[in-house]
């Protein structure tokens, strides 16, 4: 059972609303910043990647709000691979307050697309290699059949 | 049958990411203005809900990613509530360009709270009424039950 | 004399922060907004400069901030053109309410780079021309001589 | 001699635009944060002093943009009180490259305010206090005189 990719970030005071909370979208700039976090730990950097000709482009997503998370106050993402298929990545994420209260539960598909031309393109094998060790294939990943 | 509601922006220059495109959250932040500026058709304002001590969060979020938005470009919001409940109102929202090309197609889910407890709260009759005209009942969100 | 350029623009709730207001750093968003949309009015748009060969960066700007926007007011920003140089362009912008009160002044200069090298490059005659109308000789602006 | 406050971040892809390096308005939200991470390292943080009865507001910033910070760059933020006057604090803040590249130079005044009337109120002696070791007096901030 693999373990999940773990990122911890503080709330700035700029990404709270008028409701003292993070503002909804900006879990999503969450989600996507853990990503890169991933690429930087499986394969060096998103930059890597965009040397190669490989870019990755958002398909989907969606997200449950549990829990509301304050300014100045650390959480911490846990992210998983939960389907890897030819051209498309599936990864989990589940936002957690310091003391394990869960407060977003999301799931992303990316594409991989050629960075010159925007087609989509099989994901290559130094990022599939490198992505691996956070990939836990489960059936409901695998009902989802993308 | 209902109407869409329709909004139309013009995407700004610090809302484009370095692929040169609106950034994948600021799409959030998109359908966020809308139900903004939804409640503004409906009720008055997103202020006037507050000043009669109701508030809305996000509850639960769905988007898919079809096309790419460009700076400076306008883009037509449709929307239309799918599902009005007890204390949760669906909507959903499809973005396009000035020529119809569909970018992005999104289902969000709303709750209603009490603005001081932040407890649910059924929604007001003059909210459920004001937002009537948007509602378009389908199997789809039916089948959804929330 | 010449008129200033007016801009009016609603705030939105993702701009506003836990103190209920527009987060600062949205000024400068929003100055540079103005700017792209005075570009719009001036030549064609921002766009059509970078289709020309040429880009503008920031190079200086000062703010200052007497009162605070709050979510969904109408402001209107005045921008007036203080200063054309041979490279650079220092534009003044006052933010107001609807009912005339000042809520922010600020000063930026722009300078002109080739849109692929980055240098400075003079500002095009079709551009000069284009901006001319909202250009109002201070004798500030000529002391402070950038 | 004091020391600087030093503070690093890595460059989120969210916070750059199509021109690929910090959008410019995202400076100011870095220099928000800082002061932000001033007052933790100072007194706890900024939520100790809303705690307290006191709160910050942004009053005039000045900005000098002398070079862009690329997406998954580490910038290094040097910051520096340089005058701490009855109500008002203004801060220097240097933002350079791994290398030693200067990027950005600017200064901004924040005043103090009652967090419940807004009205301007003497610095506290526990933040004046817990501030001081990064106070760095200048001719040039006494020639300010604010």
């Amino acid at each position: 059972m693999s373990e999940a990719f773990v990122h911890r970030l503080r709330v700035r005071y700029a990404e709270c609303d008028a409701q003292g909370v993070v503002f909804n979208a900006n879990y999503l700039a969450y989600i996507d910043h853990t990503i890169n976090e991933l690429c930087r730990a499986a394969f060096g950097s998103y930059q890597t990647m965009l040397d190669r000709g490989v870019d990755i482009v958002v398909g989907e997503v969606r997200m449950r709000f549990l829990g509301a998370a304050r300014f100045e106050e650390e959480i911490v993402i846990e992210a998983t691979i939960t389907k890897m298929g030819t051209t498309s990545l599936t990864s989990a994420h589940r936002f957690g307050r310091a003391d394990g209260e869960l407060l977003l539960d999301a799931e992303i598909r990316h594409v991989f697309v050629d960075a010159a031309s925007g087609a989509k393109t099989p994901i290559p094998e130094w990022a599939r290699a490198g992505l691996a060790r956070w990939l836990i294939e489960t059936s409901a990943a695998t009902a989802e059949g993308r």
